[in-house]
């Protein structure tokens, strides 16, 4: 068990890279952080920096005085786009927060200028952007990339780094048998293996390589694969993901749950949605869509375990719809409806309409993601990190387990690491 | 720690006096009972018939395999109601099941006749039934409702009895001096104050005095008082209760929590019922509401707690409202508006219209109440039974103790209940 | 019929005095008809800027082309209000518009001072208002508003004056004898009657002895009199009303002429509404809550003629529901569950959600009714206008005379009116 | 003006021959046809059978008394279908109505056995039908066809014939040069180009040429071409159609009306539907559902005249989903977000969840379309009939007129032609 004096303390500071950092979740994650630091907004749905939990002798504590988190003050923000709007051009383009709240940190992310990104344009056909790599191979995009997470630390005198994607769904690739091994994955780079390797790759590839925590949060292949599981252990670095559980899906992992621990039956749960930020024009694409349709399909299945309850989970139909709808910009809309049946059979219908805003909920996950990851880095936690299957609308694991959907069991997993670490256990009857 | 052993077996006949017997929650339960008996049904919803646990061992066990439960061949129902169709006849009136699904039982189900009904107009004001009691007094009431009791057991060759109240709201009464002791209640009942002593409380008398568990399937204060407290502990038997929780308040126990586990702030929920069926009736009588009202109320800041969370849960307005609506028959249907915020505060909603039926949501926990209750009286477990609050709205609790509303903690409460009474600990990790 | 050329041309300035001028829907409608005739924002939603009709010759031409109204530039703002704030304050207040609209025309806000209102506060128990009127009595209480409106029309140059009742929702009042005929209305004004004359008669007596058209917003009794529409005719004005049509109904007198027309029955049609603002405070106060109810409860059974159609319409259990709900503000929601029935007398479900925002939508109404009122006065049209209906929730009508729900009946009644005022007839087939 | 004395009499038999006579809409049309004549059902949502109309002399009279209309009794049904089975067993198969109102008409049903059904896999690739004819070329196909119609008008002693479509959406075929006139259709048919010659156009063929009125029920191009137009003014044969306006359509052509009156503006409309029928099943392949598609978008752009209100209309996103949702069977649901905007342009939105049943709601249509269509003939009015617009999502009309979509135009329409018919204009003010 790890204990707590085994953790490296947080000091210095801590370089935080995104990737599409003049996106949507970035640019509201960076704004909400900075006006946090100073006072000027509370970090709302942040676990990190508002849950706490219940401790042996009973008592509730912060979380982040629990284990030694980054502070928020210590954060350096950097990262990658396709285009070359600073984070304040970026996030008024992006019409997800009002004007008067990005201006409360105008200076600070006028000052944040991406760095040109690594791109394909064959794994986002509908984005078109210019400030863009040019790279003879997948290899030397890598090449390039470490480059740049090493200018970036000495520049900004970082102690430790932290990688995020924040950029759209690529395109549905399946697992390849160059994926499989590190040896097979850098010999497909060197190659420029374009069909397999996939810019996200180059990042996460970049990333691990410079000894940073990388997180996945759209649902591409990415670091979902032995060869970079098999990495991240040699460099003795945490990776996480994928694809933030915002909004549908968190409903769905906690509703699942309900319908199952009351052995309610499901016949048929349909979900449909309608968005109108970049997100969804990307989704528009059915190459790009099948990586996320993949991704939100497998929740029901896991929770509900048809094959110990063939009565009640043995015939689920489940659709999954995503719509391109401009009108609704940022403000993601989802709308469920389930079909349950309970006793003798008759049935019953539940109607959700979430309308949510996809930025807004992802970005205290995506802050979450990067200090829990560098919490991870500093205690000695390398490869998957399951228990931050909790932020994740499809949790990385391995071929011998089973991801956790439930989002209270998820939740139960992120308690459980936290007391580990500080050699705490759970305390009694509830947690 | 208990230990199987020391549980009581199944032996013998179940003896179920229902309160309301003719209502459609009853009926419906009944008929569900009595097909899945004969195999022609599935007891869905049903905890102790259907679900599973995990053991010390990592295997998953039928509850109903892990303790001895009452077999559902060995229920004998019967019970009171203010009218005297029997059961068949007065499930035809509720219209909650087919004519088909009744009459696969419809012999079993005309031969369950009701005892007339220990009924006070005042508690209940759209009520008007004919089939009931005369008693001179609230403790003459209590005396021939034992008698109605001992004879049923006798009749029936019963080897134990458990009492459900599954009838109508009473109209709010607080909580008064006559209520905190064994004695002075006995001594309200012998002067017959009308005032204090609702019908419900003869009934939870009679039961606990026969050595009966009695479960309070609405929100009627009856049991809830330090008087009834006192005698079910003196005569070793369980209590519970109280409200059945079944569709909006099943939703609020799960999103709540999610709300919370994720640290989103929520400032307003609004909920909203429409229901036809006689419970609707009584419901649209304000003193009745009442009652209702602060059963479904309180769930919310129990969950939130406010006081620790201010910035997300200090402000939450919270409203409830019911309608009697005759279109929608028994098909209750609610319909919940929840204001939440994010990141930075920004504002979104959720709608969740929920087409349920009350009576196919309530029978399997009316049952699960009965079968549960009956074996905590085998396991020696007396008074207020804190583990049963997974079923319930309003889950009783005396004054030193907090309820607990969540629905996943509820449910670890009651599987560790289970595993406390066969001598296990909970599995690691997962439960 | 009358011509063209019998309408008084709209010349000189129409100064509009509005009851609640520091209300939500007077600050919105000022904002929007100040920054429409400066070209910064399109008056959408309003008739007489917008809306066109067929001619005679087959032509489409603007409303406004085809009679004399009133220029937006001619128009000078003015009212009481119980509260003393400039229009800028107290639309900041109100929250519904963002305070970059109302910044458009600032100077021209914070220029518009309420005069103390006449007010009583056993009208509208729910409002504390300061800047009050003292009068003796009712009668007083007129000559004070005569004198206010003689004021202002100097004070500020004006031809014409409207007077619009945009305040609150009184308490209700039944008809009483008092109410019969202009001779007993005012002995009632002069002896102090004020349990049968509100505060609102005094401003609708005042505005018709002034030779001022009057519209009532609300659904007050006020000018729903035989006095008042003897006493408008006897003065040659225009009196209309009553309760704008904005949301829910709207809807339903669009909803409800379709299952008419289309033959589906109708079983239930529940309507529940979330609102927050000091409308929706007032009416948490049963007695004007009673008002309102009483306005919205005629629409449907008018329009579905139930003694013509007893299959159809016989039978339909109407409920409506006002809560007040503070996190929603003005952005006041519907939602309305209607169930009906097709044919072999199958049942099915519409629910309909109105995210609206209450005083957007009466803006425009206000302004046109405003309009057009001014309009009937240059027409010599005196008394109940019954062709305003449209823009109203429950249209004026004497005795004889049943009111017209139908939206597009109404639209109709519109547009025949105005051919006949120039002269014009329906063009045939469609119009 | 045609006369009241110019319409035949409506003496003697009219069978009504229906293609997918087992299909659901056909079996619960005819059920409740069969039941409403033996006075066993109302048939609601028939206008023939429940509407009225105002007369010029102020009465309203039942439209049924205005004009000769088929009578109930003197209907005989027959048609054709894919599956053999008779009119019963695809009744429960269908799972429309209960088997307790099937069984009303139990025999009548039985003996409806369906002839064998022109069909061609390639326009329906997810049916699979065995019932079918052998025809070498298209023309054969019609030529069967023909024999059909003669010999059941000849065996069930009908004086008129009309021929109904109530069976899948075909795929989607474009305006093609052989539809253009009635000589190259001729021909395509002789030389078999099944490319452009679809099953439906066989039927409406063989229809017109037996001098029977042609009704399409689904959104096939079918009758829609100068071809058939050619024939059917030649033949003396109405035609219409086409696609019944049930559920969602329907609604829009009532809320768009609206929006427009009320001068609102709309940014979009985004429809989802999700359904479990027969016809689910073939419009979730792409080819048919552009068929549907085309039908479902035309007409809010034909409402809203964005043309003419660029700033209300200019740029309305609409998208139209539909989904095959086994669990929901025939109880099609639909679900529309309309985001609008009002006064300042400041968003509003609509929510519509019509839990509506497809057959039920086609039912009454189908047979007033019938009927109409047998009036139509006995009135000599041959080609499209525009006034039957009413019961269309998708209107006939040839190259020079727009289709009129607003449902309340549409219902002027019926009751002008109708008026026309028996030399009646308009009653004065309202209709």
């Amino acid at each position: 068990m790890a204990m707590k004096e085994n953790i490296k303390p947080a000091t210095g500071r801590l370089g935080v890279l995104v990737v599409g950092v003049g996106g949507a979740v970035a640019t509201t994650m960076i704004t909400g952080t900075l006006a946090a630091r100073k006072g000027l907004a509370k970090a709302i749905g942040s676990i990190t920096q508002m849950a706490t939990m219940r401790m042996q002798d009973g008592k509730e504590k912060l979380i982040k005085d629990v284990v030694p988190l980054a502070d928020l003050n210590d954060i350096v923000f950097g990262g990658w786009d396709i285009f070359p709007d600073n984070a304040y051009e970026a996030a008024m383009y992006a019409e997800v927060l009002k004007e008067k709240d990005l201006n409360l940190v105008k200076d600070e992310l006028q000052a944040i200028k991406p760095m040109p990104a690594a791109f394909d344009h064959n794994f986002a056909k509908r984005l078109n952007g210019t400030h863009i790599k040019h790279a003879d191979t997948r290899w030397d995009m890598v090449e390039q990339l470490r480059e740049d997470i090493r200018n970036f630390k000495a520049a900004n005198n970082c102690e430790r780094i932290a990688v995020l994607w924040a950029a759209s769904t690529e395109i549905y690739i399946p697992l390849a048998k160059e994926h499989e091994s590190l040896a097979s994955l850098e010999k497909a780079m060197k190659e420029n293996n374009t069909e397999v390797i996939s810019p996200s790759m180059c990042y996460a590839y970049a990333a691990i390589a410079e000894g940073a925590p990388f997180i996945m949060g759209a649902p591409n292949l990415c670091v979902d694969t032995p060869a970079m599981w098999e990495f991240s252990k040699k460099m003795n670095v945490p990776i996480s993901g994928k694809d933030f559980k915002s909004g549908q899906t968190l409903m769905k992992t906690v509703l699942a749950p309900m319908f199952k621990t009351r052995m309610l039956g499901v016949s048929g749960w349909f979900s449909t949605n309608i968005l109108g930020n970049r997100d969804g024009e990307v989704l528009d694409q059915p190459e790009n869509f099948k990586t996320k349709e993949v991704s939100k399909l497998s929740v029901i299945d896991n929770i509900f375990e048809p094959e110990k309850f063939p009565d009640l989970y043995g015939d689920v139909y489940h659709k999954v719809r995503i719509n391109y709808y401009p009108p609704r910009k940022d403000n993601k809309e989802a709308w469920d409806n389930i079909d349950i049946f309970g006793w003798m059979g008759y049935p019953m219908e539940i109607k959700v309409n979430f309308l949510c805003r996809d930025s807004i909920l992802a970005a205290p996950i995506a802050l979450d993601l990067v200090i829990f990851s560098d919490l991870a880095l500093r205690a000695g936690m390398c490869g998957i990190q399951t228990w931050l299957s909790f932020f994740c609308k499809s949790p990385m694991h391995d071929f011998e387990h089973q991801p956790v959907h439930d989002l209270f069991q998820q939740w139960r997993m992120v308690k459980e690491t936290l007391r580990n670490m500080v050699g705490e256990t759970a305390p009694s009857y509830l947690d």
